[in-house]
């Protein structure tokens, strides 16, 4: 039941349960297109943003048929990673629904967690020959040289559990141990200082005293394996974590949702969230046309697009605007389809002038038949601030797209 | 304590136990002009609204000396009916106090329910021989046969319970259990299919088992009472439901409040939150010569106008648009009386085009000599869009009524 007043007087307001309840089904489509780190800002004072510099003749006419406005990831001033930014947009407050760092790790390269699975985050180490630190980072050891190692420690092997080790990049790689009755909550290993030997892998509670045994288990195992190399001969554990228990967008919408990304990061985050994983796109001709392949199979479309943020990570303000274009230029395809509900947003802002994710408001468009249109005609951060839809957290995004769909009936009589 | 941050993430903020705290008297008067399902759609992409086809002078004037925005019901995308958003509007937080179906539905008939009160849907439906439902509905018997058939069933006679029963439209009445010791939680008795006996009233905790044996005697007598009727020789039994307890204007504001309405749902509502029900007015002037004979009995007055619902609900643009206007012409005597602070904004949108209730902000003005004007000079949905009001959820109405009262203290030193 909705709404249970607490002890506190509070209620625990949580919009999937109100979604849960209310939905419906009917045979509208919704496409979320998010161009990831799409927020920006002038290079200059009174300079105009990427989004503002760049030419969009299409996303302005959408601006001119929709509602506009500005979408906080989080919280005001919050700037989210990845994970956060898209459970957010998806609907997942990201407050409460927090991916622990070894699963969003794993997530990244494209493992697919279980539920039985609990993924840590690895760094080679070098340790000298009392077993103490010497570097915890391995001297940053290339990929080309790490890679090689962290698929040696394959040959782990622990009775009752399943272990996938996956290189990342240079130092880092990622363990997964699989099997009945693990629980996540062990603490780092990594002693963050040098001269002392790594720490011992403690449980946090009693349900993982066995993951901790495991993890002290492939650490000695390890070091064996990697006994005689003069970088990595050692390594460290963090972010212990089982996959997140996140309700599926069937169970809180009722929306068959598809996936369509190029990155693993992306398509995971999409996997824990109950989307399929559609086509095996590398462009974004390739994206629009495997939506067009699967439009009739799904209800809800999630397409991410990335180059707008890892442009703004770069720096590269000139590449973001070119990217803007790009993504503007496959704006009438997707309209072509005739969607119910078309929304364009960003999972945060990426300026290029801060070279990183930020807290500002994400320029976002809902366009529906009964979106109730604002007066703007061109989509751009200023512009967005007198948008229809003011300024408001991601978590309403999914609400607002399921009432333009006709999807969510009325709450009491 | 205010403010405890819970379990979920979420601060237990209770705008109630602010505005309990920081209350003061004095002689100001606040009015809330509720002008129901005010907000609209225009009919055809790039058209007007029905507010802002509306010819309101004074309404706008109102804007020009006031300060608007966009209300929010319930949550953006979330649809309310009368109840949650009449609660919304009245500054009680709309998914922590609901409303059941059995006790919303009494108000609507214009019941006073008292704390020892049960109130439940029922509906005639039609018994074979061997007492399965063959139409859940009765054939939607006409008013004018079932309403005598409802009445008949105050014949029941149960020991140490008052029984109400009140004819509702074709196959719906709704039936009171007055007596002491009554839990509200007892499980419909519809089975939702035909070809099956109505189901058993089931108690849902050891509170409400009396209630259930009384509903199954009151099921028993009934039985007997429309024993050869062809239609309705049967009922079900749903939305079982107590009072709801909601502390009262007076406790979260210190407000002395009147409601001034024509329809039992609206003044139902208001009595819920301990609001008096003042004159018999059947229309608008009558309305506004009951807002003038209570003047000075009141510190609030909430005056509630159907017609901008129901004429949105038929889908009747125009008709919507010309009640509009009605409301227009009122204005000047409702300024006339120099209310502290006057109100005007709806429990939610109707928008013609959609002929329901919907999800929209409703456009809202507050006027007084210290609101802080914006620089809009028009009433409509997108202006509104830009008022210095912004987009804020109901519930913070009545907290900003009461400021621009000057009826709220400091909050802290």
């Amino acid at each position: 039941r909705i709404g249970r007043p607490h002890e506190t007087g509070e209620t625990a307001m949580d919009m999937h349960e109100l979604t849960s309840e209310l939905k419906h089904s009917n045979d509208s489509k919704i496409v979320l297109l998010v161009a990831d780190g799409l927020g920006g800002l002038p290079m200059e004072p009174g300079g105009r943003t990427e989004l503002e510099t760049a030419r969009t003749p299409n996303l302005d006419a959408l601006a001119t048929r929709g509602v506009s406005g500005g979408l906080i990831p989080v919280k005001p001033g919050i700037t989210p990673g990845s994970g956060p930014g898209h459970l957010g947009l998806f609907g997942y407050e990201p407050v409460k629904y927090q991916i622990g760092r070894g699963a969003l790790e794993a997530t990244a390269i494209g493992i697919e967690l279980g539920p039985n699975d609990v993924a840590v985050r690895c760094n080679f180490c070098t340790l000298d020959g009392d077993g103490k630190i010497t570097d915890r980072r391995a001297g940053r050891i290339p990929t080309e040289e790490s890679a090689p190692l962290a698929k040696r420690l394959r040959d782990v092997a622990i009775e009752g559990v399943q272990i996938l080790v996956e290189p990342v990049k240079e130092h880092r790689f990622v363990v997964v141990f699989r099997g009945e009755g693990l629980g996540g909550h062990v603490h780092d290993t990594d002693p963050q200082a040098t001269g002392v030997p790594p720490l011992d892998p403690v449980a946090v509670d009693d349900d993982s005293r066995r993951t901790a045994e495991i993890a002290r288990e492939f650490v000695a195992q390890a070091q064996k394996l990697l006994a005689g190399e003069a970088k990595a001969n050692g390594l460290t554990m963090r972010g212990f974590s089982p996959r997140p228990a996140l309700p599926s967008y069937e169970e809180v919408y009722g929306l068959k949702a598809a996936a369509i990304a190029v990155y693993p990061m992306y398509k995971g985050l999409a996997r824990l969230v109950g989307m399929d994983i559609v086509g095996t796109s590398q462009t974004l001709a390739e994206q629009i046309a495997t939506l067009k392949e699967n439009w009739n199979k799904y209800d809800f479309f999630f397409v991410h697009f990335k180059y707008t943020d890892s442009t703004g990570e770069d720096g590269n303000f000139d590449a973001k605007v070119e990217r803007i274009e790009e993504l503007d230029a496959v704006i009438p395809d997707i309209v072509g389809l005739d969607p119910t509900v078309l929304i364009v947003t960003g999972d945060h802002s990426t300026p290029s002038k801060l070279r990183s994710h930020s807290w500002h408001p994400v320029p976002t468009l809902v366009v529906s038949d009964v979106c109730r249109a604002d007066r703007l005609a061109a989509f751009g951060e200023a512009d967005t601030v007198t948008g229809g839809l003011g300024q408001f957290e991601a978590k309403y995004l999914m609400p607002l797209a399921l009432a333009n769909a006709g999807r969510l009936g009325k709450f009491g009589a």
